[in-house]
């Protein structure tokens, strides 16, 4: 951590917080310039609030030098975390596919949906049961039946399932799920994801519309803190100015987070833009760019579709899409789903 | 709702469309030009699904005419709402004013300043228990012993109390505060606003980081529909590309939700600058936009503040920025506080 | 400056970049942690390149502890800077009222507009004669014809006047122009500023769309380098993904820059918000914050406006406005225009 | 075009808007809904100010149903554009590759860059004469001196070069330039486009930072209606909230622009990313999403650059890059570059 005092600081306040700051077993080096003086803090600086020394009037500003997170950096855990679910690993060098419906709907529809995608090659399904809708006139998923048809597709299909999880009252109904999913818009609720590393259950966390990547990897750090180190990443877009697209997909976050983290991330295209046409060059790009994963929706009839029906594609696109995407991870050295 | 279809749409992909949405019990009326083919719907549009007609091949975009929210809307419900917690009132007129420090930390510094908050004009007292921290490794507020040590503030003042709800199993601990609190990072947390919807204490719903006014309202729509009308709006700042601040404050939302809707809007210049040295500009501003209220967090020793000790007033800033604002108030013909 | 290593960098290509620093005359403060090792380098650190250092493979991070401009800077220059023009100041006390019609139509429009508009009590004309405009098959403006009518406008009022410059080509037809206008557009049009900085007229520089404070900052630098001090600095509203206003007004940009920058800063609520409902409320709010002026489009007819009608408000309004401002400007103890 | 109207407008405003309308030669169709009323306008609705109509008080909203460019719209012109320099062609199916420094130096070290590119693979030089640098204490380019040193590098390699135009009146040194380059400062710089369209050249057109597709392809609209169709447009990152990249590349803008235009579309990862090790996999990634082109920055000496070394490639990691990139470009049915 690095402290810029401000020009004619009273000395007295200087030796209060150079105190205060010592008794913290951290050691002050000083650098005096012309204009400036610089403290550069050694030690562990976890434990120093920032705001804190800001809340001084003598300081001009704090700068970390460190990342603030420490269980979820490469720095100190070199090697790639793999998550396994049954027989499927994400991380560690392919392109794990999880494909299906936004909600489900009927039982004929999740399990056909589900029967095609594997079919076309997916490693996992997903679907919703309880769904964030931005409207409250919006259908908002079948709740608890929606999960019992899941486990239905689960069984008709032998695949792992994944499905977001709401709200913490649901996590009962959770225990056939193999993967629990954290929205975007719970990125940072922070209590859900303090429950969620006391789990024994591997985690998609999704990053928030307006989130940085570090507060992604602090959100992850919340669980891992807990103990659970099974967490996969998921880019999915971020809010900006451009409406062509409903977010604008972020694909250089995949090289930065394999940079910082050891965590395996994934892509969601299909929200990431809300239209169905790109989702294809954007599953492709994602490979392109070394995702260990992506996340797809297809709907039997996405003209029938409860929600997001226009980001939705037919079995028959995800086949076509899986088949281009197998192309570019070939060239990869990566397998990508089942193909 | 108007809706723009493909030119050289196959004719039997239209008529299914216009058939799918007339048994809706929405008239159709088509307006044929040389390049596009628009239909403009009339009815109870709310029960159409725009998505799953953008899904359609044959259609180009849908546009809404009518904002997707009706019992939060100014339209159908011209009079301001106005939302009384014993003999304060927010709303309606005045500008309430919410201070306090942003964590309760000890019986002596919650007691000492929200006496000094009194004092000062306040009218209602703010404090979080519970506290939302982006690092696992930061103090996460003092928690149900929190809440009673606020309550004896409560006590000692007189004043009704204000603090955030960060998860539904916390809910019962909040019998004896006055207003309940959504964070930004709660705005579309969708299952806590529909629980919220059936209880009977005004909610607070601050804006997320990265919301629209537009989803700002829709959340507000879960609450009422959910028949709670006491909701409070909260400007806090949206995530740009600036940083100089720890957010932009969005000071043009005021009189847009005014507009918009009959329901209070606040302003917290504290979180939505990051810097004790903005919150008296952005306080008297907001006065002058219009602003229902404000939520100051106000701390008797900042440099000690166990969080955001950078945004925190002193008591005595916090008298002076009372000044400042009740004299703008005086122009606009509104009290501000207890002044 | 404070340059972080990597880990484990070879001692070779450290002791490289130590020698390649110290021969630029900078000394180095070498603090050494348990992860970390960081430079701290003192000296004049402008003739750094940040980017050639971070080019390094043994660089971790670069951070800048000094502001990277010098001229504009308040710490080296702590007085207001006022930039008068005949009779009229800007900056060093109150708020000056520049208005006038989006763009110059006819003789009638932009004298007429102008006489009322003075009688309102505005400081100086605005009005547009070279127009930015998204669309090639939008109105571009009068061009020069512009000029001479806008120059008539000047004469029948006494007012100074204020245009936009959209291209070097026409300088010599802004003879009699008191303030040139450089556009949010050309805010980083470096050759513009270039010049402008050789030339005797205030300029009139308005913050880019997407650009930070600090970029505006060294935007200025760019002109004060070239000599000319008589620069005022313009906030217009920052591009956002809110859509119910045209931009996001920035206000808590104005304290942040008169702590940085001893230049004066005005808003220009017009631009910012696109409505001109929106006008009244946001002036106020601007005054309340600080703002050294502002900029008001005015139209005599609207709905006939060849641009910006939208946004413009009718003399009528305006005059209200001001008088609304005027009270504002009361309590800061600042004259509002001629009010 | 739909236009909205306000309920209970008065009856003698809403008939003067009918006439207003209908005096352009436009045919409105009126739909009457219980609580809106919809106008749908038929003809040549470019003609229409919309600003204007949402000037009068009985408006609501006004919307576009149809794009409001025509000449660069994919709809009126369904097939691609390609431009040819010399023997290469952007456009109409390979993956052209522009390749050098940011900035020219020194004879040798633009002679040495361009050949080891050539030899790499790439089809036309890119490199930088007059730089756009946001302090004014930058190294700014060597003008003139720069372009003749480029042109020695052009014979040398017998490669067509491609550098930005700062100012209109560096014009005349750009006669043996092969494209004009229009930086994303100056994307809309409208006089300089204007000019542009008047010129016999290939323009390469950057997206602003701050800048729709939308405006992007409006820009380039005032380019072709000047009568110059060779447009390249390039897609270099755009501005948001995330600091890890300089910039957000936004790849999804590929396959809308090949949806909406009919013009070539390239990437730049150097500068959307800001960081070498980034550009290999961004580079990859475009390919996969359909780009026409990558322009990358290589020098032979990024530690010794005068700008943006941080962002540029050694000659040997770029060999490396487009074997990559031609790899995916195999999958494509694309040749990349030479290779």
């Amino acid at each position: 951590m690095v402290i810029i005092l401000k020009k004619d600081a009273p000395k007295q306040d200087v030796d209060k917080l150079w105190h205060d700051i010592e008794t913290q077993n951290i050691k002050i080096h000083e650098i005096i310039g012309s204009h400036t003086t610089i403290w550069g803090l050694i030690g562990d600086t976890h434990k120093i609030d920032m705001e804190a020394i800001e809340a001084r009037e003598i300081v001009e500003t704090v700068q970390r030098v460190q990342e603030p997170y420490k269980e979820v950096n490469r720095k100190f855990h070199p090697e790639d975390t793999v998550v396994t679910v049954g027989d499927t690993k994400i991380g560690g060098g392919n392109v794990t596919v999880i494909a299906g419906p936004c909600s489900i709907e009927t039982e004929e529809q999740i399990i056909d949906t589900c029967l095609q995608v594997k079919a076309a090659g997916a490693n996992m399904l997903r679907g919703g049961a309880f769904k964030p809708r931005t409207s409250p006139y919006s259908f908002q998923g079948l709740g608890d039946e929606g999960l019992r048809l899941f486990l239905k597709a689960k069984k008709a299909t032998g695949l792992p399932i994944v499905t977001e999880l709401m709200s913490l009252d649901h996590i009962d109904l959770f225990n056939d799920v193999d993967i629990i999913q954290v929205g975007a818009r719970n990125m940072q609720n922070f209590e859900m994801l303090k429950e969620l590393g006391k789990c024994n259950k591997p985690i998609l966390l999704k990053r928030g519309l307006a989130n940085t990547i570090e507060e992604l990897l602090m959100s992850a750090e919340y669980i891992i803190a807990g103990g659970n180190t099974d967490i996969i990443l998921c880019e999915r877009g971020i809010r900006t100015f451009e409406t062509q697209t409903r977010n604008t997909l972020d694909l250089s976050a995949i090289p930065v987070i394999k940079t910082l983290s050891h965590l395996p991330i994934l892509v969601d295209p299909s929200h990431a833009t809300g239209k169905y046409e790109l989702v294809e060059p954007m599953s492709m790009a994602a490979v392109a760019a070394g995702t260990d994963g992506l996340i797809i929706e297809v709907h039997n009839n996405p003209q029938k579709a409860l929600c997001d029906g226009a980001q939705s594609l037919t079995p028959k696109r995800f086949e076509k899409c899986m088949e281009k995407c197998a192309q570019i991870g070939n060239v990869m050295g990566k397998r990508v789903g089942t193909l």
